[in-house]
């Protein structure tokens, strides 16, 4: 029995044959919502922490690296395997318990972002981080990436709401720490999996807020909108969610579902929320009159239904895209909110340049922008298409911004790392992985160049 | 000339005399708020990141350690020095620019909490972290602590305002980290100047709320106290501070101000605030119809001047504590808020065991509680109160708390330490410190047993 051969056995002694996946299962953990990635070695579905530890183990033995996964939704191929790898796939370890008195909930990382928000609705309560893909991240996927989402102007990101956690580091150790002395759950949070496999998290809920109130200001020009957006900001509101579709995006939108959206147009959502009627519609007013004294057009939802249907416009992005192209790379930049006009701007330019389809939307109350190139592989050069990435990536640390808003590093960004920060700052990452991963079993090949 | 004399000379060339100390003004050094160092080598005033990153190398290359200082009010010795070590006060870099218009302020480490907050006033915002030394405590040494105070059990603490880190690392390096890939600027937070010396700080400020309401409390019983504060936040309230003092708290405070306390009661103090009158009203309500279920006497502040009142006692804590004996142990942990009554209970049964003073006051929100040995040295032994704070550290775990609410370990924590931590974690914390500071040249012999 080869070597190879002895591993395999050794796992499916060890998990179970339900909880190792062989082909064709297999294939489908090389992709996550952006990049292929090669076949693994294998796919393990561990149901406990101690199977996780024992996984490492017996990992470390045969020095085959360690891929963890949660949905597989990322955007930046965090967990696309490369070469002979074990995918650690954490979907069935998926207990949640909530503590309603302490407002917080410990979670398994393969709990869904939106099983967590909602198992805490009958109290009162919800997770304010929402990624888009809410429906089938997990909490593991989330603080990988300490993925954001709308609400996150307002209410922070995933590592915002992290207390304590719970992992398994490179030589099979678990740890459950508190966020105290050193920060070692904060080294872990957007660490996209390079530093230890999550297994356990303890989080914290906030109250629901009784009232929200939406609106959408159509502007002619992007950059009268980002204006309108700084300006509100400074006068102090602070709205939920501030999301914002470029023209292109919403003709894609308004092709799609003829809800009536002003072609041509910039469309600014704007969602606020609080315990306080009034309130509520008071901070929206001050939108509502900076986007008009910018130039827009305001609408602003008479009840929730017809917010639900403004907010459907947002949430149709991905699908409208689809039809236009099949293909689509989906960018993630962060820049500071004052420089939004330009850099929007600059960005319209290099799609025009290349002669590609570039579309931008995004939270724009954290200067968060989503640039998606769309293409069809049949008749548009791939190459030509990640050159273009590249260049707007290069568009947002030339205004003071950085590479990835939500999204992460992953196999994606890699490259582009070394141009985004120094090389002591690179030092430093690189010193911290030596150190809690010396021989580079946990996912090697992402977030560091 | 000698080596050290070299040192010296060096020193004084880099800085220039007048930010270089000797004796006697140098003794001032030797102290925090608790504890007494040793004679240090020199003291260091820089004023730029430039000087801080000149000093290091210096420090270096003549195997000097450096100890980081801000306004030496830390309280469990971390800005100490011991043996031969230069140290680096902070309190001289304390440029401050606020930018209202991204709610962000840029700050150098010596600027102290108030001015911060006090600063942002005009633009109608604030900082919450309130250290109850805020007036002279410095974002240096809040960073370093990670130090909240009473609005942190709804605003949350220092780490929490970090957006951007500026710190010079163990080679001299400087770094400006946004809190993104892996989270190093994090990593130092609370590491109390092991890690890196910090050097400047992007933080986010809050708008102020537009309405505050406060009450006052008084339980026959610790007990009914804690389990009325569980039982409110349970059911929803998020008071803004919620301060508690035992029995003998009150009493000393009562002997100082002489301002109509109930002797002998246990006092519960909260503030609701926000920007809706009616409905911060109504969530105190909330917790004077709790405390009155739990045999409370409530007075409730009819106005500003009447609540301002009822916060002295609050802060009077700490002189009032002085009349009774000259020096005191101030201890400081953190409990899970259930155990609070048992927690308060074991502490109490301890002084008495001890024959030693002992009172207990804290935010009691977060669970932590300030059990304070008061003593006279020239007859109450040392050896036995140090003896008798341990044994209260020990009170905390046993009921799965935590060594240090917001004080930090410092030096006088250290020894605690491996009681409180498990190997492994202390195993991780070590490799995370030869990782950024391989010689233990950054305020050696603290936080680390
Ligand atoms: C349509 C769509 C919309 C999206 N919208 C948003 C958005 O609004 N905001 C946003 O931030 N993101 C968004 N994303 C990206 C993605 O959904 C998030 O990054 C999400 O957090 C990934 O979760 P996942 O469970 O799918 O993780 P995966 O993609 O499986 O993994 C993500 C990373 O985390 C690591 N990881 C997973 N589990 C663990 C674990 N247990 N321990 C250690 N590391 C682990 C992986 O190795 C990988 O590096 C979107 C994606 C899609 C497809
Ligand atoms: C009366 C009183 C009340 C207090 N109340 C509270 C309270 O309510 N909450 C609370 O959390 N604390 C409280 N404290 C403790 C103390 O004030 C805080 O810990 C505060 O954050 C210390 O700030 P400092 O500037 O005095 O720092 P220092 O005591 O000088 O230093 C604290 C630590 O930070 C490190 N440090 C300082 N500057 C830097 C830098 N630039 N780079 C790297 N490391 C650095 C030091 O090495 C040290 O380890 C109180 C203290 C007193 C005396």
């Amino acid at each position: 029995m080869g070597v190879w051969e002895a591993a395999k056995e050794e796992l499916r002694r060890l998990l179970g044959f339900r909880a190792l996946l062989s082909r064709p299962e297999k294939e489908v953990y090389r992709y996550d919502a952006i990049l292929v990635g090669e076949e693994p070695f294998a796919v393990a579905l561990p149901r406990t922490r101690e199977e996780v530890q024992a996984l490492v183990r017996l990992a470390r033995r045969y020095g085959l690296p360690l891929v963890p996964r949660g949905a597989g939704s990322g955007l930046s191929g965090g967990s696309v395997p490369l070469g002979e790898a074990i995918v650690v796939a954490f979907t069935r370890m998926d207990r949640l318990a909530l503590d309603p008195a302490t407002r917080t909930a410990w979670a398994e990382p393969g709990v869904t972002t939106a099983r967590l928000s909602e198992a805490a609705r009958p109290f009162g309560l919800f997770y304010p981080p929402d990624p888009a893909s809410y429906r089938t991240s997990t909490l593991g996927g989330n603080l990988g990436e300490n993925a954001g989402g709308p609400l996150c102007f307002k209410y922070g990101v995933t590592g915002d709401y992290l207390l304590a956690l719970e992992f398994v580091d490179a030589f099979g150790e678990a740890h459950l720490l508190e966020r105290k002395a050193y920060d070692l759950p904060g080294l872990l949070v957007g660490a996209e999996g390079t530093l230890g496999l999550i297994t356990g998290a303890r989080v914290r809920l906030v109250p629901i807020p009784q009232h929200r109130a939406t609106l959408m200001a159509a502007f002619p020009e992007v950059e009268a909108l980002a204006e309108a957006v700084s300006r509100a900001v400074a006068l102090g509101a602070v709205p939920a969610r501030l999301e914002f579709l470029d023209p292109a995006c919403v003709d894609a939108v308004e092709d799609y579902l003829a809800m009536g959206l002003p072609r041509g147009h910039a469309l600014l959502l704007v969602e606020t929320d609080g315990d306080d009627a009034e309130l509520v519609q008071e901070e929206l007013s001050l939108l509502e009159e900076t986007a008009k004294a910018h130039g827009a057009k305001v609408r602003r939802a008479q009840d929730e239904k017809e917010a639900e249907a403004l907010w459907r416009a947002r949430r149709a992005v991905s699908p409208a895209l689809g039809r236009i192209r099949p293909k689509r790379v989906n960018e993630d930049i962060a820049v500071p909110r004052s420089t939004l006009p330009e850099v929007v701007r600059e960005i319209r330019a290099l799609g025009e340049a290349y002669g590609l389809i570039v579309v931008q939307f995004g939270h724009i109350g954290d200067g968060n922008l989503h640039p998606n190139i769309l293409f069809d592989p049949r008749w548009e050069s791939e190459e030509k298409v990640w050159d273009l990435a590249h260049a707007i990536a290069r568009v947002a640390l030339r205004h003071g911004g950085v590479l990835s808003g939500e999204h992460g590093i992953g196999l994606m960004k890699r490259k582009f790392m070394a141009e985004a920060v120094d090389g002591e700052t690179l030092e430093a990452f690189r010193q911290a992985k030596a150190a809690l991963d010396p021989e580079g079993l946990l996912n090697p090949g992402k977030l560091l160049p």
